[in-house]
């Protein structure tokens, strides 16, 4: 990235996700309205987006629109997605590569999305693999989950990387200090796991970020807020993700049933409803959209497909605060002062 | 096992949890009551649980005391547990391995049980490693998990067998005739996840139990009860129970605030509570308590250390229904057909 300031803090992919271009152009006009020193590029089809976009005030003032006549479809594999040079999607990331902003958002396909920027945009060059991270809920706060799905086999060193880039993004986008971090694992004794985490603790313990590491966490520690990060590999993190939010649409869909079984049940929702609505609104899954990939020479932001205005403006806040907050470069600090890996944290597949 | 009956159903471990042997005992009043003709072998210290026997009618009449005078720690390490051989998890164990007793179940500490069933009772010659199951609740009635923990790393023939030890499982103990079985993965595309379980799909879909295989199913399936079995390796599969857990954990404990934060929302909670009741019954830890060590030339119930009365019962039921139904024969069935493994399912550790 070049050290001035790229005209732009976010391309945005107009013509991602379920409902686009109308839902991203709703999103924008929130985002407009919370950033409004930010620039965006929007890139779409002129025509489709054009007149959609003249129609909201906020979000006209604060986009330029450049044209991208095609658009990638949610089903399309990555490797056809990369032979798309027009698509929405490639010429947002085009934007990002020519340091004409500092990054991307998208409620489009998320395979293309990776593929694309990986090569695009390209890996920091000290990061072995990018990874994708997500903030979820928990008892104790919010709490970053990474790598979510990007790297279904890791080694201890991407373990340890993600670790590094974990608490850059608990600093940017969660505003701590000095997040605590842990490593997932089948048990929080030492000698617990194999081999790749037990490396991957060690060197941690050893680390900069040493005094910050908590060394092993389990599945309930996530909810429970133990460490403000949790670092994992893309297998186990994608299953741990997606289990907790079955476990959680389980619990309110068996709610919804409790509340509408008998009239005492649905009078006693009644009554209780303002403390259900702000557990609603605290549990919102658009509160927490946004997957980031994180590793790269820019900032990229996954929104979820199916979002609201709200949801789509949420990521592009999670985006916002990733730029201002110097993201990259506190990962680049981050990784520069990691002791030499040398022959401690060699390659062992998982 | 010797083909005549055992002269007792289950060996039961005393001295096994963390309210020994009162709980125990406690619980096996109730079992004996469900299951009025089964006999058990009750291990422990003579002193201490005898008296304790003699006040509990049905438990008495139940069963035969034998004697065992030390007891394994909660936190003794499996390797040190192994020595003690008079502990009554110890003698329980062996009269498994003699054919007094088809199974054994306990409360007490995990590893110790896993590696003391493992190298006393043995693994069924048809299975390369054993695994732990659970069951657990969905949205479409019960599922099977496995393996939660035995296996951190596990290859593609490992997860061969658990299916089909999982499928063995849900027919004894769920009753089903013809449960679905899915392979938890990152994505449910065929192209998706490592080769690992790529190729155990394959052989999963060739195989006798083929039209019950449903292909990859995601963390999400587990709680919508996509399918009766969901396989992994142990290492997700035990972050997958403990995160699901955690999510279920953090939705009780935001309900409980909600119901308590304000004097209308303490009313509509007892308006509703007749039916908030039932769901708490039906998602009870207790009606799940219960880990299987399957794999074995027995069965191994490890029952939750913190427990009470009735989920100790629950757990007998669990070791009950298998010996019942013939569990074990079952799965050597099930090996039998599958088909010759041979270079196709060659081992490829993750």
């Amino acid at each position: 990235m070049p050290s001035e300031q790229p005209p732009f803090a976010l391309a945005i992919d107009a013509m991602g996700g379920d409902a686009a271009p109308e839902v991203v152009l709703d999103g924008l006009e929130l985002a407009a309205e919370r950033h409004p020193s930010a620039r965006f590029l929007l890139v779409g089809d002129e025509a489709r987006v054009g007149g959609a976009l003249a129609r909201r005030k906020r979000a006209a003032r604060a986009c330029s629109l450049r044209h991208a006549p095609d658009a990638i479809p949610g089903d399309m594999k990555p490797t056809a997605a990369l032979r798309v040079r027009g698509s929405s999607m490639r010429v947002a990331i085009d934007a990002v590569a020519a340091g004409e902003a500092s990054g991307v958002v998208s409620a489009g396909n998320t395979g293309a999305l990776m593929a694309l920027a990986k090569i695009v945009i390209k890996t920091l060059p000290e990061i072995d693999r990018p990874a994708l991270a997500a903030i979820g809920p928990s008892a104790r706060g919010d709490v970053v989950l990474l790598d979510l799905g990007a790297n279904v086999q890791c080694d201890a060193r991407n373990l340890v990387e993600f670790a590094v880039m974990g608490d850059a993004f608990a600093r940017a986008v969660l505003g701590l200090t000095n997040p605590s971090i842990g490593l997932l694992n089948v048990g929080s004794e030492e000698l617990k796991g194999d081999d790749r985490v037990r490396h991957a603790a060690e060197v941690l313990r050893d680390s900069h970020i040493g005094a910050q590491f908590r060394g092993f966490v389990e599945g309930h520690d996530i909810t429970a807020g133990t460490t403000d990060v949790v670092v994992t590999d893309g297998f186990t993190g994608n299953v741990a993700l997606k289990t907790g939010e079955g476990a959680l649409k389980l619990m309110r869909d068996l709610l919804r049933q409790v509340f509408t079984s008998s009239v005492p049940a649905r009078l006693g929702y009644l009554l209780a409803r303002p403390a259900l609505d702000r557990l609603r609104e605290w549990m919102d899954p658009r509160r927490y959209n946004g997957a980031i990939l994180i590793g790269l020479n820019g900032v990229v932001v996954k929104s979820h497909g199916g979002t609201d205005a709200l949801g789509f403006a949420h990521a592009v806040d999670v985006a916002m605060d990733m730029v201002t907050h110097r993201f990259n470069e506190r990962i680049r600090e981050g990784l520069a002062r990691l002791s030499t890996p040398g022959p401690r944290i060699a390659a062992d597949p998982r």
